[in-house]
């Protein structure tokens, strides 16, 4: 029951619903949709054949020569197999027969144990699972085969203790390179299996870059080997930490998947945890004179770029991932409260030739960060949040975040500005997944309003500036997310980024057709939907975990 | 990071909570709060004691001798002890020695086997944890225990490793005898566990009714062993029913937490999924003459009311709760569409002298099904949606569930009429859980704005209509509800309408002072909050199971 004016239309649709889509569709019926995100090209066959029964082990999965023995695969077709695809294997009898076989080929073969996807990992692949005999797959990299075979994946489905697979010719590849989720670890903390699910659900999104927001504010749950007193300060408690090994697991189990691990350590704001570096924070106190806990480094202290110099030398250490996210958002309130009002610092700035000027101040930082990470950061990528670029001299290769944007408008103001200055490209503006609406908020949602349309290339501006977008990031700020949310707010909601990413916009249609919120519906009830569009047949696909379990 | 208007108060909010309860406090300080909801007398002594380490047995709890044996204390006494209190006494050593007694001692004994809690329980009790010696737990009836060591076990707290407690008098006792949460198993499906789950949180929240609302148009997934079509052509699928086992199942799951269970048979509307039974739904078409999906049954059929009445019959039986919801909600979309422009129907109106007035039909309707019930229904009280006072005729007995009121006003006046005329009242309209928004909505949130200040006795009458409301039901209508999200949804902020329905509004303080948002923080935060207040203790406690284990 709703209140009267939501309740007709929520009625009203599941009328309809209740009347067209009650009973699970003939397997026959499936011939169309069913792949999420929208491959580039795919001509389905107008078949499904049935493949083996709910206790049968119906396919096998064939590594060609060259990596027959690659970690990466083998993991991947393990977990697949009896995870994913057929759950029930162990109820198998050993007698079954298996009745259709896969073969993976990857052209490169396989990348070795300490290489891990990077900007511009090849994620194409072709699939074909014809109407008889064996299916292929092919891709150049060992990362298109992984996008190829959850694309394997979701044109396997049960229905009434029976497999079918549905024929299909898919010749598939990102629109955008990056394509990712932030997760803040600072705000609250989330347990390493938590970060592992929302990983495996990137993964079976076709997502490939986790951008981990690791410090804040609000705590430091890095430890830190050379400076375990960070997270001995900082940490919400001596339990609420991911030590080295926990890290290094989080990054193998990504790199398992085609997923990058992109860490962000935000300075000079934002660092109001770094306790366990003293003098690392600058004094303050508010133009009253009264005294303001410190979230901003003092920037006047050569001991403090001494410290960061060796703390990053230890971050790129830990982490292989070539993008190194450096944050910079968010410092006018302390540049004021600590910066401006700090005697010393003051007494800098003038020796410095630039008196109460912060924002010059600002730019000596980023600077000398610059400087120091140089030597150390020979083969990284700096990727800042956008007001580096707005107010200070981020150096010309550096990746530029966008996050800002109340309205289409401005948002593609910042684009075309960063990209006209020849910078590429992330957008998170239009994707704040934090935010929650009651209804279909994956349609109309977010601060912005057009969730799934928003556009990372729908702003003014050349070819060669839209080739700077390398793709978005959707983000899950944690000030009202812990493990006990994270997953029904982030999932299926960041499934339309993930299509957005991916696929071609004119291909894409609207998913939706009855008005039926896609938001956390559930694969039960994918089951008994007629129409089966590709938003729902994903969904059912995605929610296999739960649905199958 | 947020949006900048917003960013600055959670920022703010945060740079204050980060300095001042970084650390955990030292266990002396936690001298009081910690009770959730608020005990309606509570005296703390101002001293925590040491019981134990986390891998001892520090508690016993012995039950009297009229109790000894008595099912529903023996299994909270395992529950609370192993599961909720102690999780890790598996790791105790065997030659641990108590340190503290509980002694429960309950005037009325055990409950027959057949005894469920009903309207009237008596949930009084008092709990002394003295400074030293051992504490006491003395209730007249069962119900009152269950509370009453729900207050125990939140008086108990693991840090560093040791387990303390606080020591109090308490003298406790529920401000309204229904407190309750409604499950709509209709629009999505939640698995029995998912439900046995909500049960044990309602528990730890001091609830005692669970309302389940089984059936709507979308589905009908209660498996009747008279008609087994019901489900058989109204479930979702076949695998999405609640069989009579799992049904029994639920009820003594709550039995055993003292929280009884009332189903609702919504009629004469949201009987879209009610097609199993031939000829029970009228047909229906718009005024353009289109056909609509039936959503109400045909009231003019002599067969509909046998069915009825045998249906009602079994319903009787298989649950024990002396509520019996009858629903009543909505009809006027499908009195217009089905009644109105169905010629037999409207024949039939003609012929028992009420031509064109479908109002009077519904009351022929619920003075039919009020007769039919009154053979088979003698004990039970009936319970309407406000519809049907608002246009009907219940019988006098018969309450009256509130659930409409877009401002306080419309829900007061409800409130006033419906007792002015004698009947007991159940409010819901403030509590409509299933609305979400982002940020802190246990306050501000629901339709109403006046979420955790609803109080159901806030408005004109006298003292004897006052008494006349039972108390309030928190709704968690399930359009948007699956059990991927109920849980995070659902809890903690059911905890404030348990808290407004449990406790005395004069004692009780806004709970939360600096700010931050209590809808999702985690239990592992709490631990490092100083302040402490009661809902933040209340949350540890009712978290444990994320936060403990």
């Amino acid at each position: 029951m709703l209140i009267p004016i939501l309740f007709l239309v929520g009625v009203l649709s599941s009328q309809t619903f209740s009347q067209e889509f009650k009973t699970a569709p003939p397997p026959g019926l499936r011939t169309d949709g069913g792949i999420w995100p929208l491959p580039q090209n795919v001509q389905y066959l107008n078949h499904s054949r049935s493949i083996g029964t709910r206790r049968s082990r119906p396919i096998q999965i064939i590594l060609d020569e060259n990596v027959n023995d690659c970690d990466i695969l083998k993991f991947t077709r393990k977990t697949y197999l009896r995870k994913w695809l057929l759950p029930f294997e162990d109820e198998a009898s050993a007698n079954d027969s298996t009745t259709l076989i896969l073969t993976i080929s990857v052209q490169d073969g396989c990348p070795k144990s300490d290489e891990f996807p990077q900007q511009g990992m090849d994620e194409k692949y072709s699939l074909s699972v014809p109407k008889e005999g064996n299916a292929t797959l092919e891709a150049k990299e060992v990362w298109g085969a992984l996008r190829g075979l959850e694309t394997f994946s979701q044109l396997v489905f049960l229905e009434d203790e029976t497999y079918y697979i549905q024929s299909a010719n898919i010749h598939d590849f990102p629109r955008f390179s990056v394509r990712g989720i932030l997760i803040d670890t600072s705000r609250h903390y989330l347990p390493p299996q938590t970060i592992r699910r929302q990983i495996d659900l990137m993964a079976q999104n076709k997502m490939n870059v986790l951008h981990w927001h690791i410090v804040d504010i609000e705590s430091f749950p890095y430890i830190s080997t050379k400076f375990p007193e960070l997270s001995g300060k900082g940490a919400f408690t001596p339990r609420h930490v991911y030590d080295p090994k926990t890290v290094q697991n989080i990054i193998h189990y990504a790199r398992l998947r085609g997923i990058r691990v992109m860490v962000e350590i935000d300075t000079p704001g934002h660092t109001g945890s770094w306790k366990g570096q003293p003098g690392f924070l600058a004094d303050c106190s508010s133009a009253t004179g009264e005294k303001v806990a410190p979230n901003i480094l003092d920037p006047t202290k050569k001991e403090n770029y001494k410290f960061l110099a060796e703390f990053f030398t230890e971050i790129l250490e830990v982490f292989p991932e070539k993008f190194l996210h450096l944050g910079g958002d968010e410092v006018e309130y302390w540049t004021e409260a600590c910066w401006r009002q700090n005697p010393e610092i003051r007494r800098f700035m003038k020796l410095h030739g630039f008196p109460d000027n912060v924002t010059a101040l600002e730019d000596y930082y980023f600077s000398k960060l610059q400087q120091l990470l140089a030597p150390i950061a020979q083969e990284r990528r700096q990727v800042f949040w956008q007001e580096v670029f707005d107010n200070n001299i981020p150096e010309p290769n550096s990746i530029i975040h966008i996050w800002k944007g109340g309205s289409k408008t401005e948002r593609a103001e910042s684009l075309a500005k960063v990209t006209a200055a020849g910078h590429q490209a992330i957008l998170s503006s239009c994707w704040y997944l934090n935010y929650i609406h009651y209804g279909d908020d994956w349609k109309t949602g977010g601060i912005n309003g057009d969730y799934y349309y928003c556009d990372p290339q729908d702003f003014n501006g050349t070819d060669a500036q839209k080739a700077l977008v390398l793709g978005g990031i959707a983000t899950m700020w944690a000030e009202m997310v812990d493990s006990t949310n994270i997953e029904a707010r982030l999932w299926p909601r960041a499934s339309a980024v993930a299509e957005r990413l991916w696929s071609d916009p004119l291909q894409q249609k609207m998913p939706m057709k009855h008005g039926h919120d896609f938001m956390n519906i559930d694969a039960e009830w994918l089951l008994a939907d007629f129409e089966h569009n590709q938003l729902m047949a994903h969904l059912f696909v995605i929610m296999n975990g739960y649905c199958l379990k």
